[in-house]
């Protein structure tokens, strides 16, 4: 039985490799975890067409692995991934967008897949209760992970580019708390980028209106929501460890 | 029992948008069926994107409305289309390359999509027998379809780019056999590309060599292999639609 969970794990492995290497030609970004980006190195077509490949191979696995209902739940999932990226593209730029917009693209660009991995070994066992249960909780720790994520791109000393979000304007939500708060800032940013002098300072004004700890206490919120979907799920060992896990994916931030 | 079929039609045409909307990007083109191309009217990253939503819609579709063996079946296709993609781009440019490569480039890229849509209607039914025969149907014709299209890109008024393939040396049966019959033009080509002025006596040379006739006469052979293999299905319209189809793709040159 082991060794099916480890090709299922292998799914989400794939998929994420496979988003990578079509994110770094839609972002065309210079570096990916401090080397070169694919493309720069193999050129776009091998970039696009080995994509391609991870996310077809990735279908393959899960429906050999996983069976119907993974494979199912698996296709709900990317689709709602593409859907979320393709959202995203959609409000670059716009400072008008809005929570609930925020919320629907990181529930689908990033808590979908890991929803789905939560819940693949359930929808391999054929355990519908279980599977819908780790789904809840994927989907609550999948939300904290991107909050956290955004909450580091405002946070110094991390291996993030520490306020490129800002710097291109991203909304996240670090960012539209912060424009609730600060008088001004919203139109402030309409109006142009922050310049690379002007970072340092917005940052600091950020941070001190409360906004990051604000979303992280955001985060800690879904964390909760999730773990408490495990309920269903006996105590034990396993258990645990999903819990801590969830914890830890914010915690990570102090 | 009908809607199920059509929107199983769709997860083809799904895959087949998504993969030009890809190609458009790996081969950054000017133009698709005489208009722009997609990545210069709305960008790299949002046709990459949608190439993406399409591949995903269409697991979803095929898991929805074909079932388990259809999805897994699909999922299968789509690796060998993606695999296809790679190995003709790793080949690219490379004249050493012989009939063997050609037949499985084209057997992934363009015969794995079709021999699933004509056999998906059956996974649907959960008829396997059937099913394994349109599969062969399917490869038959989709490798017949494949080779009619690369001798078209050999010869006039068609609507494809005359002699495009040619230019770029790019290694299809047309011109592997014309290698094999013409003394000296594997070296020529190998020197360089062809100039636009040697083109059309280039052309016209590897018609004269039979090349052409050879190809179509090959591509025959594939469609009369796959229709063979529809003598487990019952004699009736469908069966005599499937065989005129798959004769009408060769046909379709003269």
């Amino acid at each position: 039985y082991r060794r099916p969970i480890a090709r299922l794990m292998c799914v989400g492995e794939l998929i994420h490799l496979g988003s990578l290497l079509h994110d770094d030609v839609v972002d065309d970004g210079l570096q990916r975890r401090g080397k070169p980006a694919s493309h720069r190195v193999y050129g776009t077509a091998v970039t696009v067409l080995t994509g391609d490949f991870c996310l077809a191979r990735a279908v393959q696995l899960a429906a050999e692995e996983g069976g119907f209902e993974a494979v199912r739940a698996f296709s709900i999932a990317i689709t709602e991934m593409a859907e979320g990226e393709v959202l995203q593209l959609q409000r670059a730029g716009d400072l008008s967008c809005d929570y609930q917009t925020y919320l629907d693209v990181i529930s689908r660009k990033s808590a979908a897949l890991i929803a789905w991995c939560a819940a693949a070994s359930a929808w391999a066992a054929g355990d519908i209760e279980r599977a819908d249960a780790l789904t809840t909780y994927g989907r609550g720790v999948g939300r904290a992970f991107q909050i956290t994520d955004d909450v580091l791109d405002y946070s110094p000393a991390t291996g993030k580019t520490h306020g490129a979000d800002l710097r291109e304007r991203k909304v996240t939500l670090p960012l539209l708390i912060a424009m609730d708060r600060i008088d001004g800032l919203r139109d402030e940013l309409v109006l142009r980028p922050p310049s690379d002098a002007e970072l340092p300072t917005l940052m600091a004004r950020i941070s001190a209106s409360g906004a990051l700890d604000e979303a992280l206490s955001q985060a800690r919120s879904y964390v909760t929501e999730g773990v408490s979907a495990l309920d269903v799920i006996p105590a034990g060992e396993g258990r645990d460890a999903l819990a801590t896990l969830g914890r830890y994916l914010v915690e990570r931030v102090s």
